[in-house]
C-alpha cells in the first residue's frame, strides 16, 4: 500500500488527513506489534537540546523504544559542517548530544546512537541515490527552495542541495520503516519513499529491496520561548534541558507573558501565556485548560512559579542522570563506538546488497 | 604556485597555454624524479577499450608507470549506473576493463587497478566535497552544462549534477598531485583543485591535507573510426584493442577514404586518409608523413593493407597476453581484490585524517 502524497500537484490538506489517518493506524500497530518496526530519528548536533526538543521528539522516542521498537538514531555531523561555529565545537556538540539522549533515557543498549560520519557505508548510499532523482526534484524539496530563497541561488552549497538524498540514506541505510515526523518534514519522507521505490523497480527488478517507510506523525506542542518567539537555542530563548534549577527558574521569570491578570489557556489569541500553561500541564501530565483553570486570577507571578516549579521537578531526575553521566565521558565515547559499530555493520550489509542488486560485486 | 584557470571569465587560450607550458616542466620532473608523483586515472566500464583509448590514454599511462610513476586506476562503475544497457552487463564491463588493463600493459604490482563502488570511505569525501561547491559552480561545469543541454534541464539526474564534486574525491582521495588529461577535462580538474584549496583553508587551517593536483596534458591523437567520425565504442567504428586479426582486417577494409589516389597526411583536408595514415604511424613508431610519402601514389587499398599490418603487428602481442589473461577469471578478480584493498587503505587513513581535521573523530 502507497500513499502518493504528491507535495506538487495535490492539495496538502488531503495528503495530511492520508498522513494523519494513516499514523493512526501505525500508532495502533506499534503498540500492538512492535517487533516489526524498525524507527530512524535524529538530530544536528548544534548544542544542548532544549525542552521544545524534548516534548516535540525525545519524549515520543523514549515511548517509542520503551514499547520495543527498535530505534537507530543518527547524529547528523555533516549537515552542520558549513555552520563554522558548531563545526569548530563539533566534539563537544556531539557529546552534548549522547549526554541528553542519556540522561531523558534513550538506552544505549536498545537504541543504536551512532554519528553520521563514521560509517562510510551508509554514505556510500549517496550514490546509487543521486542516479534516481532529479535536479528538479531536488530544487522542488521545500527545505531546498526556502534555502535557496533565503541565500543567493548561487551560494547554496552542493551539501544542502542534495540533502533530500543524504536524508534517503539515512533512512534507508538500517531499513527504516517508520520515521517519527512533524508535518513540515513530510516532503522530505516522500523523498525517501520515491527513491526507494525507484530503487526497487529500476535495480531490484521489483523487488522490495528497501522498504517505503512511513511517518509517524508527532503532534508537536508549540512551545514558545522566553521572548514569545518559537523556542530555538539560535535565539537564546531556550529552556534547556542541562541547565540548573536556578537558571531555570530565572529564565521563566524573565519570559513574556501579557496584561492580564487571570490565567487562561488560549493559544490562538494569548500565545505567551499559554505556552506556559502548556508547558506546566506537560511536565504535570495535566490538561492546559486545568491548570489555567487552578490557576484563575493569581497572575503571571504565580503562573511562572507553577511552571518553574513543574519544569523543575520534571527535570530533576534528568538532569541528575546527566550529571552523573557527565562524570565518565569515557561512557559516553564507549556508547558512540558500540554504536557506530552496529551501525556501520548495518550500513555493510546493506550496501552489499545494494552492490549485489546492481552487479557492482566482482 | 597557483594555475587560476577560471574558465568563465579569462580567455581559454591564456589558460591552456600557461597549463602547457606547467605540463611540460611537470614532464620533465617526471623524467627526473618520477617518485614525487602519484597519478589517478581510469576509465567508466562501457565495454572493451579501442585504438582510440589506447593511443589517447592507454599508452601514456603504460609509459608513466614503467617511469616509476605510482599510479592508481579507478573503475567508475558508479558513472554507468543510469545506463540501463550496460548496468545489466556491469560484471562483465569491469573485467574486460581488467583484462585490457593486464594487456597493454598495467602491471598490478605496482598499479592500483580499483573499483569505485568497492571503497566507501573514497564516496565519504563526497560530504565535505560537496560542503565546499555551490550549486551555480556545478551547473556551470562544461559537461554538466552539455548534459543539461542535451536533455531536459529536468531530467538530469543528481548524480550527473554533482559529477564534478566524485571526480573530486576520486582524485583526492589518495591525493594523487598529477592526472594525465585532455584539454576537455581540464574544467573538471580546476573544481577539483578549487575544491582541495578550500578543503585546506576552511578545514585544515591553511596545512595542505590535500595536494592540488596539477594536469598533464596528454595530446591525445585525433583517431577516427571506420565511418570518419570520432572512433567510438558507441558508434560501432572503433577497432577494438581484443579483437582477432581478421576482424581487425576486415573493419579496415571497410574504412571510409576519398577518391584521391595520392595517400598524403593533411589531417585537416583529408581526415580519413589521414586518420589511416597517423594510425599506421603510431604503430610503427614513424611520423605520419613519411608513411604517406612511402605509400604514394599506392592508392586507398595498399594504405588499408599497410594499416592492416601495422595496427595486427602492434595488437599482437597485446592480443596474445589478453587471451592468456581471459583464460583465468580468478586472477582478474585477485587482481581487482588486491587492488579494492589497497584502494580502501588509503581512502581509510584519508577519510581519518579528514575527519580528525574537521573534528569529527569521536
Amino acid at each position: 500500500m502507497t500513499i502518493d502524497l504528491d507535495v506538487d500537484h495535490s492539495s496538502p490538506s488531503d495528503g495530511l488527513s492520508t498522513v494523519q489517518r494513516r499514523s493512526a493506524v501505525l500508532e495502533e500497530l506499534v503498540h500492538r506489534d512492535p517487533g516489526r518496526f524498525r524507527v530512524l530519528t535524529g538530530d544536528r548536533p548544534t548544542g544542548r537540546l532544549h525542552l521544545g526538543h524534548y516534548f516535540g521528539t525525545l519524549h515520543n522516542r523514549v515511548r517509542l523504544q520503551n514499547l520495543g521498537v527498535e530505534m537507530l538514531v543518527i547524529i547528523a555531523d555533516y549537515q552542520v559542517l558549513t555552520d563554522r561555529d558548531v563545526a569548530d565545537r563539533l566534539t563537544e556538540h556531539v557529546e552534548d548530544l549522547v549526554l541528553d539522549y542519556l540522561a531523558v533515557g534513550v538506552d544505549p543498549q536498545r537504541a543504536t546512537i551512532f554519528t553520521h560520519s563514521a560509517i562510510p557505508a551508509l554514505n556510500q548510499l549517496l550514490l546509487p541515490f543521486l542516479s534516481l532523482i532529479t535536479v528538479a526534484e531536488l530544487g522542488r524539496n521545500p527545505t531546498v527552495k526556502e534555502e535557496i530563497a533565503q541565500s543567493q541561488q548561487s551560494s547554496v552549497s552542493g551539501l544542502m542541495f542534495t540533502y533530500p538524498a543524504h536524508q534517503a540514506a539515512d533512512i534507508l541505510f538500517c531499513k527504516a520503516n517508520l520515521v517519527p515526523v512533524g508535518q513540515d518534514q513530510l516532503p522530505h519522507l516522500e523523498v525517501t519513499r520515491t527513491i526507494a521505490r525507484r530503487f526497487n523497480s529500476r535495480y531490484g527488478g521489483g523487488l522490495e529491496i528497501f522498504p517505503e517507510p512511513d511517518a509517524l506523525l508527532s503532534a508537536a506542542p508549540l512551545l514558545l520561548g522566553t521572548d514569545g518567539t518559537k523556542m530555538s537555542k539560535s535565539r537564546g530563548n531556550a529552556i534547556v534541558l542541562a541547565s540548573s534549577a536556578d537558571e531555570t527558574a530565572r529564565s521563566i521569570r524573565s519570559a513574556k507573558t501579557d496584561s492580564h491578570r487571570h490565567i487562561s489557556y488560549e493559544p490562538a489569541t494569548r500565545p505567551e501565556v499559554s505556552s506556559l500553561v502548556l508547558l506546566a500541564a506537560l511536565c504535570l501530565g495535566r490538561d492546559p485548560r486545568q491548570v489555567a483553570e487552578d490557576l484563575g486570577g493569581r497572575g503571571a507571578a504565580a503562573l511562572k512559579e507553577t511552571v518553574t516549579e513543574a519544569v523543575n521537578a520534571y527535570l530533576a531526575p534528568i538532569r541528575e542522570r546527566r550529571a552523573l553521566y557527565a562524570q565518565d565521558r569515557g561512557h559516553i565515547r564507549k556508547v558512540l563506538r558500540d554504536g557506530n559499530e552496529r551501525a556501520a555493520a548495518i550500513a555493510n550489509t546493506t550496501l552489499t546488497e545494494v552492490r549485489s542488486t546492481m552487479n557492482a560485486l566482482y
